[in-house]
């Protein structure tokens, strides 16, 4: 366990009085099969199951009942055969002790509790086998399981793990730390003649298992960054282009980082890439300076979406009124996604619970009919203890590009004749992840990945 | 694709002879979500599907018609959206006519087929969506799905997979040099000052994904080596133990690489891990000499369990007649598992059709009755192009030793006083990967990772 007994114990009382009534059911994650059942990926807890008891073994199902109060850890003990396999581990009594749970069953007695009569209370289930679980425990379908999830389950947990603590927040600059060694190991192999994206993706792999316990997503490793999720290739860098590294580690407790740099494969930026990239290194650092308590991320974003938009004018690819540009959604044609998302124990924290109820709330909630705003991940008003991401990119997509030339899409503010210019360009963005303070925000990391144009060229020359 | 299309046409064509009847379902693998929807571990496709089709997309299904010999390639198009965050991908039809398949269809159509007039032939499903998948399919309970695998296609692909060509082989070659690279590496960090099992096995999963795809299973990598598998932990390396890594990796085309090696981390042997690794070295030398085609690798186990016994007994540990003892199973207290198992597209390969249809057939059995030979995974008579593993090991298992003294499991065989001398010692294992050839087996890889004492001595302190 990451945090001291009273925490976990705490965290359950406050759940419990946010539900207030019926049975709360929490399940852990089980063993993945990667290709055949005993061959299972790297065991990952679920992370709210994690939150509430601070246990990493698979099998597990939490139950709280609201009524009395009490408490049932749920699984199976090991035998003699497991032992020769998998070496003594604690049992189910001494786990459910050290959390502070004051009774354990075995999973079989999960199915004789009569759920007709129950008001019961689950998170959507988001792997297959716990969802065939949900379905044969209440006799359901799929779709009946996945409408049946508990919108005042959701609300309390989003409510409770969105404000994270200073020992939440301890966590999270570890893995921090972990980025740190990650990126700027990327950095400095990305200029090394015969250097592979793969090969880059295979490395990060390797800082982050063996600082923390795993990439807190897939590596996205690309020449290509105008590709949002670019999973690497196998081909050699080219010189002269740029290399979009976007990556994060988990702590061995979960806790996340995530960061993203593109880096000039050829040691210095080229004058184009230069003008783009200079113009998402101040998007970058505007949101910083306007993101403190009781703002709206929604602003901050459409803030920095003013400021694309000038300095993309300014470079000739813009035109129009900026104001209407921006509400008409013209810059996401080079910005397709939002300015960020909540980070904690999941990279895009709780996205698992639904991104609108973790993102949004009534005065916030985007607009889902328009492309870009409908990639929004988060626009809440920041309170002190948020942990989020600023991670503007220019990326020119030349599919996208090619349809909305076609199609006539925000003809008015978008030249496309100077667009076609960089069709070949790829794309910037630059991300880190920002604590939200009384005062207004810092960065999470003890070191900073080098980012402006000056300080990324003396890095990698170095 | 790794091999010509002419390889997979004539494949599915093998395959459909030897079902001769009915409908083919091979189901790929679909993305396997790690802590939400959206944030999957890295993408592996089932082995047998890319065997019939080379494809390595998410969400296909392969339906071969065995009376009209018509094939299907199941699988649904990508849109504009999808090409923003994942760039343009092959469509199905482009991949259907790469792998030779003539017809395409998106997956809805699956549920428009009448499964009540067809003879349907699946392999069981290890990944709970699959399973899902043929509930919905076929309106069957879990238990009514895996009853409805069909024998008959197990079979046949155990048949087809077991025996590799030469271009599937060459395929391993490359799988065993990224395990030269790792174990080599693991080697020489296992007497580094400060060193942890966790960084380690990190630096494994670092090496397999850079150089190939993935690990082909959870690296072990342990100071108690008598945990048959032993996760790496965070706590330094102690100089006196051995160190256990017991890793392989996956090439891009996921073909696997399984090798283990036992380490000093003071640098030498002291007299006492020398005299049981020395009978190590020798029980998977002479697993070598033994292994040839026809030769029933049940037999090559129990020759390396006499050997053992015979050098135990030498050594104190064991007494008695050695056939007699290695009868009743006496030798397992220090060998609970197999010789070696299967080893192909899946490290186990195929476990997932059943363990018992590939390592075994009428002859060969196993009695699943007796502790150790219950955990044989490949007893047949070798062929030419068999790939097996040679791991024997020797392990002191406080538990397990503590247990037998108990109940007096073969104590006319085991002296137990002399065995609890080594309670602390831990566990030896020397794994290579072998195929068997015309005139009896060789090694895989172009370069033998060191095993014999003295070499393994010289490459870590050179």
């Amino acid at each position: 366990m990451l945090f001291p007994q009273s925490t976990y114990i705490q965290r359950r009382q406050q759940l419990r009085e946010l539900v207030g009534e019926g049975l709360i059911l929490i399940f852990g994650n089980n063993e993945a099969p990667m290709n055949y059942p005993a061959n299972a990926y790297k065991f990952r807890q679920d992370s709210t199951f994690l939150y509430f008891t601070g246990q990493h073994r698979d099998g597990l199902v939490l139950a709280i009942d609201c009524a009395t109060g009490q408490e049932t850890l749920y699984g199976d003990e090991i035998d003699i055969d497991d032992i020769v396999w998998y070496g003594s581990v604690t049992s189910v009594a001494e786990m459910a002790a050290e959390s502070g749970i004051a009774h354990t069953a075995p999973l079989s007695q999960l199915f004789t509790l009569n759920f007709s009569l129950l008001t019961l209370h689950y998170l959507p289930p988001y792997r297959h086998d716990n969802l065939l679980q949900l379905m044969e425990l209440l006799g359901k379908n799929r779709q009946e399981v996945m409408a049946g999830r508990s919108q005042r389950l959701i609300d309390a947990v989003v409510k409770l793990r969105s404000i994270k603590s200073a020992e939440e927040i301890a966590e999270l600059e570890r893995a921090s730390h972990i980025g740190y060694l990650m990126h700027t190991a990327a950095m400095r192999m990305a200029t090394q003649p015969g250097m592979t994206e793969a090969y880059i993706g295979g490395q990060l792999d390797g800082i982050a298992a063996s600082h923390g316990s795993i990439v807190s997503f897939q590596s996205i490793v690309s020449m290509h960054g105008e590709i949002l999720h670019g999973y690497p290739s196998a081909a050699p860098l080219e010189p002269g282009r740029l290399l979009l590294v976007d990556a994060g580690a988990e702590t061995r407790e979960h806790y996340c980082s995530d960061h993203t740099r593109t880096t000039p494969i050829s040691g210095r930026f080229t004058q184009q890439q230069r003008d783009i990239y200079d113009i998402v290194v101040d998007c970058h650092d505007l949101a910083l300076t306007h993101a403190k308590p009781g703002v709206k991320y929604f602003d901050v974003h459409l803030d920095v979406c003013r400021l694309m938009t000038e300095r993309l004018k300014a470079l000739g690819l813009m035109k129009g009124d900026t104001e209407e540009a921006v509400q008409a959604g013209a810059h996401a044609l080079f910005l397709p996604h939002g300015l960020g998302h909540m980070m904690g124990m999941d990279v895009h924290d709780m996205e698992g619970l639904g991104q609108i109820y973790v993102g949004f709330d009534a005065e916030t909630r985007p607009r889902l009919d328009q492309f870009g705003t409908n990639a929004l991940r988060f626009g809440r008003r920041l309170e002190v203890g948020h942990v989020v991401t600023d991670e503007p990119g220019i990326y020119f997509i030349p599919d996208l590009i090619d349809l909305w030339q076609k199609e006539g899409t925000n003809k008015d503010f978008l030249c496309f004749d100077r667009i076609n210019e960089f069709r070949h360009f790829g794309g910037v963005r630059i991300e880190d992840d920002v604590l939200i303070t009384p005062d207004g925000c810092r960065f999470l990391g003890s070191e900073r990945i080098p980012y402006k144009a000056e300080e990324v060229e003396a890095f990698i020359n170095k």
